[in-house]
């Protein structure tokens, strides 16, 4: 069993499964590649206007989004596992080297982890972005955000940028 | 560079190393195995009871401490970077399975990453503890603790154990 091969509890996390028009490679590299990332990884009209990937686990994921004001919002997440073209792990709970992040320390206190499985249906691509909370109220709260619109939404958009 | 090749931060992070006279796959198996684990891993007089080690990426690493007067801590980590023999790398900001674990959800409040490594010096072995902390405040309350006398005590259990 790797790493990716982890059942989502649903009192905990959210699921978001979809068979895209785009080949395997495609969405990997979309997900791997700062100047893709940048196009389409935020729902419009929010922006990513800057975006630093060290593709090991351990590395660096780091994003600054932009609101339509113009207000920027860092996150910085840190790779658990790459497996390249299958599967891509990376948390908010840890920062770069596997430093744990306090929100007292300026972290990030929303706390999940992301797992991104691919698997190859010809040219096409199923692709399952799982997230993983703490407990049944983080889950809640990120539902009610609106995970399933955000994640549909930006994936819409790598869609039509990798087509 | 290796996930474990991580350079402290003297601000953020503690380091015991100790050469000791113990080969290095003795050392490795010391802090892998919960039968050994559960006679060196606390210092005395306090003990370990419970341990659990799933040696994988992703795997749990969980113990449960036991006061001289009975009352016992339960303690759940994730292990995140496996390296057989030369390096062990697991923290307390993660339950098994990359699952972010928050205070508010009962999780550990005292976060930190633990780096283990191992370099065979022939029959001997430089084994260096690394604890990364989120900030300058937890790891200078980590020192206040005792991390230096405790971790060193343990290190002495170990070494009594494997000899």
């Amino acid at each position: 069993m790797t790493s990716c091969s982890i059942s989502p509890d649903p009192r905990f996390d959210l699921v978001l499964e979809r068979i895209v028009d785009v080949p395997r490679d495609l969405v990997w590299a979309a997900w791997t590649t700062p100047e893709h990332l940048k196009k389409w990884f935020t729902p419009a009209p929010w922006k990513t206007v800057h975006c630093e990937v060290d593709l090991r686990p351990g590395g660096i994921f780091h994003f600054l989004m932009e609101s339509p004001e113009g207000q920027q919002f860092p996150h910085t997440a840190c790779y658990l596992d790459v497996i390249p073209g299958e599967c891509l792990i990376w948390c908010t709970a840890l920062a770069p080297g596997y430093r744990p992040l306090s929100a007292a320390a300026g972290g990030n206190p929303f706390l999940f982890t992301a797992i991104i499985t691919l698997e190859s249906l010809g040219e096409r691509t199923k692709y399952t972005a799982t997230v993983l909370h703490s407990d049944e109220e983080a889950c809640r709260k990120h539902d009610e955000m609106g995970f399933h619109q955000g994640w549909g939404a930006a994936l819409d958009q790598m869609v039509a940028l990798m087509s």
